[in-house]
């Protein structure tokens, strides 16, 4: 027996979507709690507080990290709920799994903030980081087999999108056995994705750009 | 004299959802703010960082539990709604009453969190559940009593509606005794809600899946 | 010249509302914020946990009263805003002016819930909400004078809709002196506006019902 | 290659604007958790609590420039977004980057509010606005050049609007070097923009009211 689903222009359709940005966006933003104000013992100097700063650097460090990792993970729902006809229960419940560890993000970024040397704090933000991407497959994988996308994508397109929405998890499961040599290199094992997916682009099958990326 | 009513069209429909589901987002999302990050003494031992995670373990549990308790409730109130044909002032009240107990709840999760092993933790989470759930039934007769769902459900799904959604406030209630003996024992009560309603299948009146859940 | 005016089916008037109901939202959910869990010598003490639940129990009452103030804002609020055919520049403005003491709110409220029997606390409550309530007026009367309600109101019943939106102004600043006297008194004054509006039902001019209760 | 645009009546377009307006709400909420409730010797002293709140005046200070500094960010976004006909993806990642900035303001407005003394407090608040209004204008000149406007602005009228946006940029950076004689006199430079603005009106391009204001 099929589940009821939501269709596009339902009001359902669109709680469950400003749930998920009400969501994104509280989480993005509770981000800058982390950045407490230093304690001086001059109020008025310019190179105590400066100090104070430098010793904080990490702090601001992992909130543009954080900032750009969740708006990167709101920018791809976006483009993929922009590709959905209909969402059905079982595809809501998954988006609220995949949204609690978008809000628990903000304590591994908090813990990178403050132990930026310790490899275990980059271990459990790449491990958080991991399973939102991983969670990101499943709901793909949800919509193209149950016919919630506008158009079913044809197999290697859906592979390709498969294999792009996994690549992130690759590179932050590589930086944990990284982060015990060096943390700052864990750090930038992350991005790697971005110049990967300049050279994915030659094994992308075609017409994937017009169906995936809206 | 009828009270007004705001059609599932009117702009006054969609706020009232807008500010629940944003109500909704920020309370799960504020259930973060309680894993604070550890003091260390080394600050890139791994294993001090380890042992000290180790020890606010049950707030992890607690974050999600609550993110759970709280999501379903979302679902729940996503489904209730998408069945109102309108909504009257005295719903919007209630309505905010139930809000009031959702964002209250990120305290007995924290207390929770922080005195897992204290029965009275126990006791106020479950209590302050099992208020959300009654509203819930509360709600829920509202709309079946005043001609606001979309087809008034006939008398013996309404009762099974109403039944399940009390069925957690009697679990709940149920663990507060329990939780004077073993605190991890009363929560597992909390799930017994779980293979309960797998069973009531069976005294489902027909029809009621298709006009209750949605 | 006119300013330009956003009609109610626009993106511009809806923003406006989900902002607004955005930070409804967050100020009424970060009330919970000041509920902090005590710190107990005996962690699983239900008596020690008890009694600094209790020593903390103006915190309670504080944020079930601001819930209840905040709320009634909101209903408030959506009631007028159902009445707007469009918005102009400068309701915007005035509407972020009084989003700004919403927003502030939470303050007072951990104030009045840390030292409820210091007469200032209530002083600067009282003064925070009857600001807001002020501001309900001038928004309002911007509506009423610049064409902006669905159909103008008559000369009485828009006379009547001001003053039972000062009504509570009256009464919070009648409040201040009696702080000095006994601040819980000073409290419940607060509440005489709710038998006050049934009383003043008698001089409700004939369609004002229809006309301002949305 | 045109990257794909979404229309102004797409799913996508008020989803932007939705999580756009819910970072606003909650980024200009969260100002007033640097509102600390004092700590006083004597609980019911209004003398002591009187003297406390006075000590943290540039608090409520910093609070409410900075509702206002957030808020006429908001009102200039919402003028701006009602002239676009759609978006294309590179504005949404731009907006993301102007929404990081935005987000982070509360951080400096802490650090304001705590040392208000301190040049460099002042000068990590004008920076941080600055950039705020730098973007602004990037993406005035990206939807401007790509054909994103619902109609395209005549070049003079583009001109006066972009440099209408840099105006505040202007005002910031010189009060740069004003903060390290006296920082009131930095923070009042931050409101030449208003008269200056009255001023401008007379080389402003005929029509530009028209088509700029919204």
């Amino acid at each position: 027996m099929a589940s009821r689903t939501y269709d596009r222009d339902s009001v359902e359709f669109a709680r469950t979507l400003s749930f998920t940005d009400g969501l994104f966006a509280i989480a993005i933003t509770l981000l800058v709690i982390d950045l407490a104000v230093p304690v001086l013992h001059h109020d008025s100097s310019i190179h105590e507080l400066a100090d104070r700063l430098n010793d904080e650097k990490e702090k601001f460090i992992s909130f543009f990290i954080s900032f750009a990792v969740i708006g990167r993970y709101w920018i791809a729902h976006h483009t993929f709920f922009s590709q959905l006809a209909r969402m059905d229960r079982p595809l809501i419940a998954l988006n609220l799994l995949y949204l609690a560890f978008i809000a628990f993000l903000p304590f591994p970024t908090a813990l990178l903030g403050e132990y930026f040397a310790n490899p275990l704090s980059v271990v459990i933000y790449a491990v958080t980081v991991a399973i939102v991407s991983g969670m990101e497959v499943v709901l793909f994988s949800r919509a193209q087999n149950h016919g919630l996308l506008e158009k079913k994508l044809p197999r290697d397109v859906y592979r390709y999108g498969a294999a792009m929405s996994l690549a992130p998890v690759i590179f932050f499961i590589l930086s944990i056995p990284v982060a015990f040599v060096s943390t700052p290199l864990a750090v930038c094992c992350w991005f790697l994705g971005i110049p990967l997916s300049a050279i994915a682009e030659r094994w992308k099958p075609e017409g994937a750009d017009e169906l995936l990326r809206g």
